[in-house]
């Protein structure tokens, strides 16, 4: 299939620009050093690149992401670094372990006596401490670990070290004090970590994965696809996640193409048109304007444009496949396997 | 099945609300005065239930609404009124009217030569002319409509008529000249009807429903769920939508729960938590501030809360059912059978 006969709006993964940002990354933090996060893509197939890149251990965000991951034979060290006290899951993450022969192993995070109760009473082995180490979101208190991770043992789990998000700090820039910023916030992990022990001190996302020597494993995702977002930090990552659409309408001042609200997160705002400036979307549409003298200053309808997304994991979340492509060569298509919770 | 059982994040729909909203507007639009659009709600069940209200025309935005809408029996007259140039998408609608035995009925909207050469050449039976009355985005200008509707009768297919949306004055105040502008908007669609000729002047939304005796059908959609967008308008449609959430986390400043960025259509801005002030929503979370003693004020992991989106239309779109409810019975489980393109 050539790109310029998929069905749009299309999710389209450039091969090489994948590529090149998972060589980057496995040469940053190679191995076990990295705990890819498939929050980013939820898609098993770029997992599996992942995993090719050196990286056998992932970080999730949702049970189903967890599951999803077990089903694709991908589940040899799985982190949920997300609290749930849904029995339910608890219970099906732990069957997928109890039945897994030794191939399925499944940490989960706690942080509070509820969470705890509710992946012991399920029959869960093994957590994780989440720990609040600065973003106001999930983790108990660094001076609160010990006790949750006693808890957790009095249950009868495992409780293998510590985890904390720093995500209040991913999009501060380098030349403003970033380093000691997250230093600080490793200080708080590294606390907590004394009085829980364990072997795990799981932190960081792409936009600290750089500054994170005093962790065993960072949690990046963002990485492999990037968004426009995470281009203005100037790592060496490229963009390699687009949506393909299809000009609908052409105006004397604007054209209209097919990538709107519902294929597209829009939390951190519009999406980016090279060539164009974007007006706004609406639930079907993207109103822009082209740049004078750009290349699609004479655009006509049933042009195909190129629309780069501000934030990948709420993007890639609506769409049931992406198509992995060089040039105008659709290479696979990827199903988004693990959407939902 | 009880609410309080369900997983979350989960779509709930209540049930009296629903019924309010529908029975209030087939009050004030009966019958085909109303082509109710599935956009907002991307649900054959709900449109079902539009139907039982004697609506039995309907608006689609994609190919694949229209479709969905055939394959649940509700194709009795479907008007995507949307441009599309997507042969094989355009085919198969083509094809859903060909084998539907006369009970299948598609009109789609063309604003150009090339759409109308795309309809034409797909098979397309019926078209209505789409009129750009005010917003920038599809639609042929006024003066130009008489032209593409003589470009589709010598293509052989049959004009219905025009329309027009005026995106642009929806959340305009009822104060603010609302209806002046309304009727300007009109003005230009019934200067277009005049060149195109047919039966059908289609318009409006939920915001000018009440302001469109000129035209045969308005296309309104958000009416039947609402949210908090439109409840600033003063309509007498009650927020029918909300997402059921879990607590996750309480910190003695806010508490956390898994509705977030994959949960909600986020253009509009943050969702709304009643009892509670949204700090943000990240990817699985929102994080809340409870408000002073307020119900939420002793909020502990696992309590149940409810989270009222501020744009219902890609908020739907995340998710792959509904649940009906009254109180804290589940009453019936809706497929969102029509998301995607």
């Amino acid at each position: 299939m050539r790109v310029s006969e998929l069905p749009t709006p299309a999710l389209v993964i450039d091969a090489e620009a994948l590529e090149h940002n998972l060589a980057t990354m496995a040469e940053r933090l190679p191995g076990d050093r990295l705990r890819p996060h498939v929050k980013a893509h939820k898609c098993t197939a770029l997992a599996r690149e992942q995993a090719r890149h050196g990286h056998t251990g992932f970080t999730c965000a949702t049970p189903r992401e967890v599951l999803g991951m077990v089903a694709a034979g991908l589940g040899h060290d799985l982190l949920l670094a997300n609290e749930t006290v849904d029995a339910q899951r608890l219970r099906a993450m732990a069957r997928a372990v109890d039945t897994g022969g030794g191939a399925v192993r499944i940490t989960i995070a706690v942080d509070s006596a509820e969470t705890v109760a509710a992946a012991a009473e399920a029959g869960i082995h093994e957590v994780l401490v989440d720990v609040d180490i600065g973003l106001p979101r999930c983790g108990c208190a660094p001076t609160d670990a010990g006790r949750i991770a006693e808890l957790a043992r009095n249950a009868g789990m495992e409780v293998r070290g510590v985890m904390g998000y720093e995500g209040h700090l991913m999009m501060v820039a380098d030349g403003d004090g970033k380093q000691a910023k997250v230093d600080a916030a490793v200080d708080l992990l590294l606390q907590a970590h004394d009085a829980v022990g364990g072997s795990v001190v799981s932190s960081g996302g792409t936009g600290t994965h750089h500054l994170h020597p005093r962790v065993t494993e960072v949690q990046a995702g963002s990485y492999a696809l990037m968004d426009t977002a995470y281009a203005t930090l100037g790592f060496p990552f490229r963009n390699a996640l687009s949506l393909l659409g299809t000009v609908v309408n052409v105006h004397p001042s604007w054209f209209v193409a097919d990538v709107g609200l519902k294929a597209l997160g829009m939390d951190h705002g519009n999406s980016a048109v090279p060539g164009a400036t974007v007006w706004y979307h609406s639930d079907e549409h993207v109103t822009c304007a082209p740049e004078a003298g750009g290349r699609l200053a004479d655009v006509r309808v049933g042009d195909r444009i190129t629309v780069v997304p501000a934030h990948v994991d709420p993007t890639v979340a609506y769409h049931e496949q992406a198509y992995l492509v060089t040039g105008d060569q659709v290479l696979e298509t990827w199903p988004i396997d693990l959407r939902g919770w």
